[in-house]
C-alpha cells in the first residue's frame, strides 16, 4: 500500500467535507434569518460519520472526491433532519443533541419542524445540482437516497420504532427496524459513491453493498450497548434512554453479552466482505474499526 | 380552436391524475402499513389544483399528459406533506382539513410528522424514476422543485409566516410571504411543464412564469377573502382562522375591497401574460376562470 492511512487524513476529509457543506448551505443570515441560522445549528458538529463512509467508498472505488461531496453533504442533511424530527416531543422528547440543546429547545418547535423539511429538500438539491456528475448519475444517487430515506428505508423504521414503544420486539423484528432506521441510509453511504463512478463496477459494488449493510446494523447493536454502558456526558445525548423508555435494544432481547458478541462478528463479516478489494479497501477497513472502538 | 375545451374534460384530468398518485405511492397495506396507509389518507381528496395546472400547462406546451404525471404527482405530494405539517399543533393547529379530522387527530402527531417526511422523499424519488423523462429533464424538475419547497420557497413562507403572527405586516412584506408560501409551489406547476419539453420553447416559458407569479399572488389573496366571506362548511376548514390568530391579509392590510379588486387585476395580468399563445393556452386561461370563481 502506499500514501498516508485513511486514519492519518481524516481531520483533512473532515474539513473538505465542512467546507463542502458550508458552501452548500444557504447563508444563515439570507432571508428567512432564523430558519436559516437553525439550519447551520442542525447541520453543526456530530462525528460525520456519514460524509466519512461517503469518501471512504470514493477512495476505494479510485474516485475524486469531488465526485462525492454532493453525495456526502446530502447524506449528512438527510441524517441531520432526522434528528431534528426524532427529538421533537411528540416523538423522542429530547433535550440535548451532540451535547447541546436539540433545535426544538433552542429555536421552537415549529422552527425545528420547518428546518428538518428544508433540510431534506436542500439534500435532493444539492444532488441535482452537482455539475462534477452526469444528469444519469444524479438521478441514480436521487432514485437511492429517496429510497433509503423515505418510508420503505429510514422514516419507515422510525414509524416501526415508535409502534414497538412498549413491545416486546422479536430479534427478526428488532432487525427489520433497525435495517430500516439506521442501515438504509449507511447502506445509501456506499451506493451514492457507487453511482458516482463513471461506470458500474458490479462486483465491487456488491462488495460495498455487503459491507454497508454488516457495519449498518453494528452500529446500531452497539448504539444500544453504549446506551447502557455509556453515560451522558460522553454520548452528548441522554444515557440510559432506551430502558427508561421501555424499547426493545440488542442487549434487552438477546442479552448484552450476546449483543455485543453479534456485533464483533458484524465487524469480522464487514471486513470479509472487503477481502477481494485488496489494498484499495483500506479506507473502509479503517471506518469499520473506528466505528467497532467508538465509545459515542 | 379544436376539441373540446379543458373545463369538459376536467374530470377526465382529475381521473388520470388520482390513477397516476395511486400508481406511485406505495400499497396502503404494505409494511410499515399504518405510515402507508396515512400517506394515502394525506393526498386524498382536494380540488387538485396543482395537477390541473401542470396538466394544463402541459397541454398549452403540447406535450403528452405521460410526460407530467411525475410532475404532477410530485408537486401534489409536496402540497399534501405541507398541509399535514402546518396543520400540526405547533404549527397552524388545525383540527380539520378538505372537511375531514387532519392527520395528526385521525392518526397522531408523530405520524403526521413522518407522513410529510416521507411524502417529501416520495415526490423527488417519482421524478428521479419517471422514464417518459430523460435524466436531464428529471434533474431540472428536481432543481426546480427543491428550490421552490426550500427554506427560499415553501417551508421558508411557512417560517415568515409563524414568525409574523401577531405582528402587522406592510403590503410589501405580505407579499414576499405569500410569494414564498403559496407562490412558490404554483409557479412550480408551470416550471415543471416546461422542463418537460424536449426543447426548451425560451418565449412561452417565460409568458408561463408571468401566469404562474400571478395566479400564484390571485389564488393567495382570494385565500384571504374567502376565510372572511365563507364559512366553514363550504372551505372545509376552519372559517374565521386568520382573524381568530391575528394574521396580517390582505383584507387586512389594504381592506376588503381593494384586496377584491386586486385579486381581479391579477387574473387579468395572467390572462395578458398568455396573449401571444394563442387557442392553445385555453386550459391555463380556464384554470384562471376556475380559481376566480372558486368559493373554497
Amino acid at each position: 500500500m502506499t500514501g498516508p492511512t485513511f486514519g492519518s487524513r481524516v481531520e483533512h476529509v473532515r474539513s473538505r467535507f465542512s467546507e463542502a457543506l458550508t458552501q452548500r448551505l444557504p447563508p444563515a443570515t439570507q432571508y428567512p434569518a432564523r430558519l436559516h441560522e437553525a439550519m447551520h445549528y442542525a447541520t453543526a458538529g456530530g462525528k460525520r460519520l456519514r460524509p466519512l463512509i461517503v469518501y471512504a467508498a470514493a477512495e476505494t472505488l479510485a474516485l475524486d472526491a469531488r465526485q462525492v461531496d454532493a453525495a456526502a453533504c446530502a447524506i449528512e442533511m438527510i441524517h441531520a433532519y432526522s434528528l431534528v424530527h426524532d427529538d421533537l416531543p411528540s416523538m423522542d422528547d429530547d433535550d440535548l443533541r451532540r451535547g447541546q440543546p436539540t433545535v426544538h429547545r433552542k429555536f421552537d418547535e415549529a422552527t425545528a419542524i420547518l428546518v428538518g423539511d428544508a433540510l431534506q429538500s436542500l439534500a435532493f438539491r444539492v444532488i441535482a445540482r452537482e455539475e462534477a456528475l452526469d444528469p444519469a448519475q444524479r438521478v441514480k444517487m436521487i432514485e437511492t437516497l429517496s429510497e433509503a430515506a423515505g418510508s420503505r428505508g429510514m422514516v419507515g423504521g422510525q414509524a416501526i420504532d415508535l409502534e414497538s414503544e412498549g413491545k416486546q420486539l422479536s430479534l427478526a423484528e428488532l432487525e427489520a427496524l433497525h435495517i430500516h432506521k439506521t442501515g438504509a441510509i449507511i447502506l445509501a453511504c456506499l451506493r451514492l459513491a457507487c453511482h458516482a463512478q463513471p461506470d458500474l463496477d458490479a462486483a465491487r459494488c456488491e462488495a460495498l453493498d455487503r459491507y454497508g449493510k454488516c457495519i449498518g446494523l453494528a452500529f446500531q447493536i452497539q448504539d444500544d450497548v453504549l446506551d447502557i454502558e455509556g453515560d451522558t456526558a460522553t454520548l452528548g445525548k441522554t444515557a440510559g434512554k432506551d430502558e427508561a423508555s421501555h424499547k426493545s435494544t440488542y442487549p434487552a432481547v438477546m442479552g448484552l453479552r450476546a449483543a455485543k458478541e453479534r456485533a464483533a462478528e458484524l465487524f469480522c463479516d464487514a471486513r470479509l466482505a472487503l477481502s477481494g478489494l485488496g489494498d484499495a479497501a483500506e479506507p473502509l477497513r479503517w471506518i469499520a474499526a473506528h466505528i467497532e472502538r467508538r465509545e459515542h
